[in-house]
């Protein structure tokens, strides 16, 4: 039995999680003129860059002059990423689309090794933001599961624990006279497969059946795209996913972590089953072809090497 | 619902379909100690070398000489594979497993750029070989649809094509007196989705329903696992696949085809959903590391370079 959705809302994380990570520096322009050809695919979300600490992520420094120098298009959301306060306040001094989310680990460990915040102090913080948000007039939507499969220090993690930290980031809004829209499932380091995917979706729904579903899937370890066909049995509806496979988490520990799952890669799957993503795959290939040229190496995504099946198919027409 | 088997059959494909399409030459002895290698991490059955014409293929001029080289372990087949009958001969002066196996393309056209033969020419050339197989005392066993899911020349292939490619076989098995034991249907150069697998996994199932169903999957648009996992659904326990991703198919008139699926990624996917592969997944990582040193680049295997969830358990227990 399957409940395939008839679309997917895909956000498109490839200029942040990737260009944070690579080794060199990639210029302002490159990092303006690939978010402009990726809203042109026709992808609707696109997480440009995070507003972090320019000395601990030197990648990013550039992140102001990158959300100013976008050329922006209707119809598209720019995002961008803050892990603190200070990187929201700053976020508000630029042209960005600021996410009304909030965000826990489900691997308290994780947490601590990576903001330095056990679960209590970092939902007082999720608090302190949507306080803020309101303030400034953004609509907090979703809550962020991260390591929600497992994790490098804490092992693999439970439907109950995934449950649980929903349930913390549920709470946080409830205090607050608020309603989440709907949860993002995040395999940070890459623990999942199908199993898991299933486990934790069904628990999650059996619990909140009105929850938007969404899922951040890290490959890690090859399995993405079966972990992502697996949630959209399910009906899941939302996907990050990185143009190329570009990234990877700067965090993870692992030695050399992989990106989200591709986002062409994703795109073809899904068009190809008669989902719809709206976005134009023969464009998407041509973004990740131009993040390839961008970082100067080859990057993890298939279609872009092989081409898509209808341009066979408009070949074949055409021969 | 799904049909999940115990336990899989993996046959590693990487020693054949890596090396013969690797630009620079591989020292023969590198071949033979990386197919050692393979054989001491539980893998049932190797695909060596293929037993093709030097001129045309000079990576596999050395095939007799590996096949000669390799100290051979108890339990595990070290198969050749042939195209035409001059390669049956030659496969049979060195030690190798001659694999008991009928093919045809699900495409005619496949067939025909590839092989010279129409369908009917092809199958006069599979019953020429049950014929040989007799002589020499070899079982028949599996066929092979090859581009079983779509092709570069001829489009998508429909299952009822499939079927009756399938049907060409049993037929031709039957006019010698034979039976086949199941059917291998291969994704030669990268058209399945996993609506597609399903679909004509069914349609063999439905007509054949004794029949042993066998993937061997190309990895070529990134949805290999996907496919692999659509396939473990439905009971599937036969699969090839390619230790680091080594390979693709000089045939397939792709850009960069890819390999077979990862055979580590796809061990680890299994083992992690309880399937038994009969693989330590930690020696084929050992051998997906030695893969890439032999090559000279980086190969497409995840698993490889992040780690198994096995070995980050164990780092935590000792911790």
């Amino acid at each position: 039995m399957s409940d395939f959705p008839k679309s997917v809302h895909i956000s498109e994380e490839g200029p942040r999680e990737g260009f944070q990570i690579e080794a060199g520096p990639i210029a302002t322009a490159d990092k303006i003129r690939f978010i402009e050809a990726l809203a042109e695919t026709g992808v609707p979300e696109i997480s440009c860059v995070s507003f972090v600490n320019p000395v601990k992520v030197p990648s990013m420094a550039d992140a102001d002059d990158v959300m100013q120098g976008v050329r922006r298009r209707d119809g598209v959301s720019y995002t961008g990423l803050f892990l603190n306060m200070k990187g929201f306040e700053r976020a508000l001094t630029v042209p960005v689309d600021i996410e009304g989310a909030i965000r826990i680990s489900a691997s308290e460990a994780f947490g601590i090794r990576n903001t330095n915040m056990d679960h209590a102090a970092t939902l007082a913080e999720q608090r302190r933001y949507i306080e803020a948000f309101d303030a400034h007039g953004i609509i907090l939507e979703y809550g962020y599961v991260m390591t929600s499969f497992g994790c490098n220090y804490e092992g693999a993690i439970t439907s109950a624990q995934v449950v649980a930290a929903t349930q913390s980031l549920v709470d946080v809004a409830a205090d607050t006279g608020k309603r989440l829209k709907g949860i993002y499932l995040a395999d940070t380091v890459g623990w999942a497969t199908p199993p898991a995917i299933e486990s934790a979706v069904g628990a999650v729904r059996d619990r909140w059946p009105d929850f938007e579903i969404g899922m951040h899937i890290h490959d890690t370890r090859g399995v993405g795209l079966a972990n992502a066909y697996a949630a959209l049995r399910l009906g899941v509806r939302r996907f990050d996913s990185s143009c190329a496979g570009l990234g990877g988490c700067p965090f993870s520990g692992g030695r050399k972590a992989a990106g989200n799952i591709c986002t062409e890669d994703f795109v073809f799957m899904c068009e190809e089953m008669g989902i719809e993503t709206g976005v134009d795959l023969e464009r998407m290939i041509e973004c990740a072809r131009m993040a390839e040229l961008i970082v100067g190496h080859d990057l993890p995504g298939k279609v872009m090497h092989s081409g898509s099946l209808d341009a066979r198919r408009h070949l074949r027409a055409a021969a």
